[in-house]
């Protein structure tokens, strides 16, 4: 039995099934304390005979197999969780091989394999919502170099018009600091869920994510790219998007028609759980060289 | 023996070599138009026993071995090479495999082989000339997706005190349009290399590169990261380059000492010619099936 861990901020999901995506048993534990969460995310597995186990992360985390911290939880703020060697706790428990990886990265695989990208051997998975993150599958394989991608924290240009100053603790402006949901909100005093009428606000949005899709673009070139998130869930921003990286771009590059290139995922919800059994099947086939 | 071709805009560079990057013979040969420059090249390495040829080319190029176009130049404005079918009439005059990919991949690939990121299974590889591209190994692939990338192009924003407006034809205002050579000459009325002792005219440079670095980094991850090109040779840019993405960055990344990280190419201007060799020993024995 293959298990699968979306470790999320707000919560894990868990789950057991095949490689070919089938979940048999989920769960949601809430994400608290590592010393609260944990142990019930390895009640859950108990019960089965574990062959493997694949985790898409929250982040930062440490995905350099030669690093003394590999498989740990990075710096993030959240209480209890910096330092936090995810995979070493997983495998001292069960004794198996751990696939890891980012949450975006496992979506991307997610999609890439079962999803809106299936059978290509390249794709974006972007997903916009309390932050904005991305993975991505390069020539058939998950992107990593010296450490993760963390395409959310991108510069993009302000709009003239824009007098709201992101919220990024780090960068303060970047697209995740101007763009995702709690900026959203911040800037328009209102949820995003509650302004779905406001023709401005999607605009606005379209505009900053057509920004960060030209980068990707111009950087990567992916053969299909996906689009979630919760703030991905107002539909009335895709032309938007449409609209201003065809006015960005000016035919620079050639690409597919827009609506069928820059689209929704097609495992909504599922595509990160998909994405961690694939990890983890993928994880047992390399331990046993296969 | 293996030929080598790195063709761009101004001259073709040919050379004959080895898969160690070993160079036997070479000549140079003005670009002007392809049947006065093709005829050249040709005879050139007509005297050698060829196995295979590697073509190192200036864009935007067709590098899509399922499209019918495949291995031709596209839509550059240099008068008779739009739409030139370049690799089939070098395969049509020796019947060897040819190898393709974009200058800057070529050089990425000489450089990750024997130069600067010798060893590593991942870099980036920018020239700064008269234009501005980007090449890149991804976890030991050339970077290649829906087409080759065209890092140059990425938005910036502008430094709120630089009034110059662009020089790209197609975005303006992007990256290539006010960082290449040609836009330092028009917004400081004079080439860069009678400007090496101006500090502002390299602080603002390193302004420019520092932005498009950072978003490199976040969306790639490179293990290293090469700077080439005519404007690179003015090494007084560096520090201003480190200073501003540490500034940037916010340490959000976890990063090697910059001033390790970010370098010179190792193999100076023969970045591009061992590249194209190692192409065309790619192409061999992807051919024989080795």
């Amino acid at each position: 039995m293959l298990g699968a861990i979306e470790a999320g901020g707000t919560k894990f999901v868990c789950a057991v099934g095949d490689q070919n995506g089938k979940v048999a048993d989920r769960i949601q534990i809430p994400t608290t304390i590592p010393g609260e969460t944990i142990p019930k995310v390895i009640d859950f597995f108990k019960p089965y005979s574990m062959d493997a186990i694949g985790i898409g992360s929250f982040g930062p985390i440490d995905v350099n197999r030669e690093s003394p911290t590999y498989g740990h939880i990075m710096s993030t703020p959240k209480p209890g969780w910096k330092d936090y060697p995810l995979v070493q706790t997983l495998k001292n428990a069960f004794g198996v091989p751990i696939g890891f990886h980012t949450d975006v990265n496992a979506a991307a695989l997610g999609e890439a394999t079962y999803g809106a990208a299936e059978g290509l051997d390249s794709c974006l998975y972007i997903t916009v919502g309390t932050g904005i993150g991305a993975g991505a599958i390069v020539q058939g394989q998950l992107l990593q170099g010296h450490s993760h991608p963390e395409m959310g924290h991108i510069l993009v240009k302000r709009h003239p018009e824009d007098p709201y100053q992101g919220r990024c603790p780090y960068h303060g402006d970047c697209l995740e600091g101007l763009a995702a949901g709690p900026a959203i909100e911040e800037r328009w005093s209102e949820k995003g869920i509650h302004l779905a009428d406001r023709e401005e606000v999607w605009k606005l949005e379209g505009y900053y994510i057509a920004q960060a899709l030209m980068q990707y673009i111009l950087i990567l070139s992916p053969k299909k790219i996906i689009l979630g998130g919760g703030v991905m869930n107002q539909k009335q921003v895709f032309p938007h998007i449409y609209q201003y990286l065809e006015k960005f771009l000016k035919d620079y590059v050639p690409l597919p028609e827009l609506s069928e290139y820059i689209v929704s995922p097609a495992l909504g919800n599922d595509a990160g759980i998909t994405g961690s059994l694939l990890l983890a099947h993928q994880a047992l086939t390399e331990k046993s060289g296969r």
